[in-house]
């Protein structure tokens, strides 16, 4: 999973691999630092890797910058994300996440809930250590974002008639929001500029969208050992995502569908994939990819800089491909 | 349960009344300000209401002062006490707070969860907007200290060999440290300096160590009309408090009791309450906020404020006598 970020890295100058490396000792830091029952159930989710996408948005936006406060940002920034996944999985009773068993079904509900808490209030001590109050109501307001979104998903769970304009306000506020979050913190605490930190904040926010439509797809049709999950989990969450609200409207029999185990699910995954609806969906995720470009191409930034967001840009779609 | 704070009020100046009505109007318009489905879940958790001991304790810290930061400082305890008692409810599958059905009663545990987040995410918001770091890095601590608490009584559950030091580290966690915060929020924000600030968090560490003491008594001799609940959840949780610590000592066939039944746990109630035990819980609360005053007395205050404080560490432990 990590292998699109590699090479970004290589265009985006040595400093960001320093801050990287520099955010993951912090984050390591921050999971052993705090009582061993926290140390282990946090440092098991770090453990667990994940792309650190955000992580490189926040470097990447702050230009030739390289500090600490963009070290702080940088872990702020995934330890929210890794507390929305340590809740998530809580709420979806998920025993394996990343391919490794989760902290819910190693150590129970409590202590998921209490972890996930844990990374949570670790990611505004690490901004309020910034000194920075932008920098923190960037991540408080793409906070409340992603629980109205959970909300929103939730009031939405089984609907027949959720709309693609729906589903675009709930990606907005569950996955477009932290990702506009990163890129503002890192223009806000690297090269200073409240335009260029309202331009990148959209740029993120189109691909965080392009990267939830792309997610959403990719749990239609997989492959499971790509994944790390079966196909057909949104499905069995009564999730209304962007290709299953398109398939619906190709093949309304589909509306009615209500898979109750996993192999029904992968039936009816096998349908979706008959439609055309996978392949709009990608093409919309596309659109979302040119319309961060063209905002990029607004932007006075470096070439390395442009050539780097680009390259992020087009990776958020090009996933197992 | 708001009786005792009004003569708190009485003593502690206008300006204080004055900065409690703002912050109930803020936290309303927190409540209601992100669209419709957390605005009911939220608003439905403020209006269960609560003693709002936390933002008086930011007011009286805060001396004379009256001021925007303040308002929004006591609203952000509020929050974060607000979400961790939403979460609580998820975890134990509550139905009932203060005499109302919970988020998770109503509207099951996904949208307490989002709720729990969503009010999380706004205390920082609100912090974020003093500008003030210390601030917002004195509620993240408080927050990373109730997840770890959190976690302490999970890994401790149904274990019949938890000391009283050890019990006193996790009430420091779970309800010290807010007490803290709030005291040290008062005084970075109300009247400056750093000195009065950590005297004033010891002080709040100690009334809310009483404070903790002292529902733990209540949780087992009640009386349920009073405290809302039945007697013994945290005998049916297997959390040994200080009271039942106490009666283990005395009793030792206490230790393996293990009721499985709100019956059983009141029967067991009732085997604590014969031995001396409660008594002398309520006596280690009394000497904290025996402590909690000394330290009073060691800091410059006007008459007014140390009159208030005072009342409110006597008010920790006279809930309900």
């Amino acid at each position: 999973m990590t292998t699109h970020v590699q090479p970004v890295l290589d265009v985006a100058g040595e400093h960001v691999g320093r801050l990287m490396e520099r955010t993951e000792a912090l984050l390591h830091e921050i999971a052993a630092g705090h009582g061993a029952a926290l140390g282990e159930h946090a440092s098991a989710t770090l453990a667990a890797g994940g792309k650190r996408l955000r992580p490189v948005l926040v470097f990447v936006c702050a230009g030739a910058a390289e500090n600490e406060d963009l070290v702080r940002a940088g872990a702020a920034v995934e330890l929210l994300h890794m507390a929305t996944l340590v809740h998530d999985d809580v709420l979806d009773r998920a025993p394996m996440r990343r391919g490794r068993p989760t902290v819910f079904w190693t150590s129970g509900r409590h202590a998921a809930t209490a972890t996930g808490d844990f990374l949570f209030a670790r990611a505004f001590a690490q901004l309020a250590a910034t000194r920075s109050p932008a920098a923190v109501k960037a991540l408080s307001e793409a906070s409340s974002s992603l629980a109205r979104g959970e909300l929103m998903q939730r009031d939405d769970a089984f609907s027949p008639t959720v709309t693609e304009e729906r589903y675009l306000e709930r990606a907005t506020l569950k996955t477009g929001r932290l990702f506009e979050a990163a890129c503002r913190l890192g223009s806000v605490l690297g090269v200073p500029g409240e335009e260029a930190a309202d331009a990148l904040g959209r740029f993120g926010d189109r691909i965080g969208l392009a990267f939830q439509i792309f997610d959403d797809v990719l749990d239609l049709s997989g492959p499971p050992d790509q994944t790390g999950k079966s196909r057909g989990t949104d499905l069995l969450d009564g999730t209304a995502t962007l290709p299953i609200i398109y398939a619906r409207a190709e093949d309304p029999s589909l509306a009615d569908a209500r898979p109750e185990s996993a192999s029904e699910a992968e039936a009816l995954c096998d349908r979706i994939a008959a439609t055309s609806a996978l392949e709009r969906a990608r093409e919309r995720a596309l659109a979302f990819v040119a319309e961060s470009k063209a905002i990029l191409s607004l932007i006075q930034l470096s070439d390395n800089q442009r050539l780097a967001l680009t390259l992020i840009a087009d990776g958020v779609v090009e996933r197992y491909s």
